[in-house]
């Protein structure tokens, strides 16, 4: 029963908490990420249920060429961070980040606690990711994203 | 500052309440769309705050060839109607309608109280709808939707 609605809380956490390489892989404890759109078949965009433990964050700040993300906040007080800065936001706060515009964003849970949001972003083709921050840099090639250094050294 | 957050009850209300020709359009009263996405710049997808007060519907039941389609239940207790029947959701619900599995769905309010949710839907090329309870259908052409009769002839 795949089209039936469905608490978003009962759909099972994703097993590999993250992607990225390390040791960046490591800085994504406390972010456990539901996928709500893939659990009903969706395939055009995904749709996590995302919480942040006190101390995690959403993600390396970042930023995508071709996909557009949104989140949206359910619970809880995270800070977002963007090329202009931080700020605090509650929830029935969203904020939206449209492809190729290069503001690298974040969550930060920096309260004592949980914070829960929607996050959503679309699958288009020959997407890559930026990282300010951090010696990293990504390329989506045939659906799985390929992590290197800056100076596309790969990762072990 | 298009991406800056802010708060989803902030963004303004759409102005043209449907888009479907009369007599259906009319059975949108009750209905209010935020375009979230839209404030942003997004492209690839569409996120909507949409309230539904008492009696108002979602939509006509519906069913798309290309576009995904997910729902979060934020406020209230909608009806959401499927080829499966009726289900009583609550906020924290929710439910995905992938492309051309041709599960046609709305939601209704039938309580004395406002719904509120999040609707998702990506902008892929060459979308259509089949409504199989309404004389209508419709195909995306250049973005625009067009509405026909079941047998092709057009509405006033």
């Amino acid at each position: 029963m795949k089209n039936s609605a469905i608490n978003a809380t009962d759909i099972p956490v994703r097993v590999k908490p993250s992607v990225y390489p390390e040791p960046f892989a490591s800085r994504m404890t406390g972010r456990e990420k539901c996928p709500l759109g893939d659990f009903f078949g969706l395939n055009n965009f995904g749709v996590n249920l995302t919480r942040l433990t006190p101390g995690a964050i959403s993600a390396l700040r970042h930023a995508h060429t071709k996909q557009d993300e949104f989140v949206y906040i359910l619970q809880g007080c995270p800070t977002l961070h963007t090329n202009d800065g931080a700020t605090r936001l509650e929830p029935g706060m969203c904020a939206g980040f449209p492809a190729g515009a290069g503001n690298a964003a974040n969550l930060s849970n920096d309260t004592d606690s949980d914070v829960l949001y929607l996050e959503i972003g679309d699958r288009m083709a020959g997407d890559s990711a930026n990282y300010p921050d951090d010696d990293l840099q990504a390329v989506q090639v045939a659906g799985e994203w390929l992590f290197t250094h800056k100076d596309g050294t790969p990762y072990e």
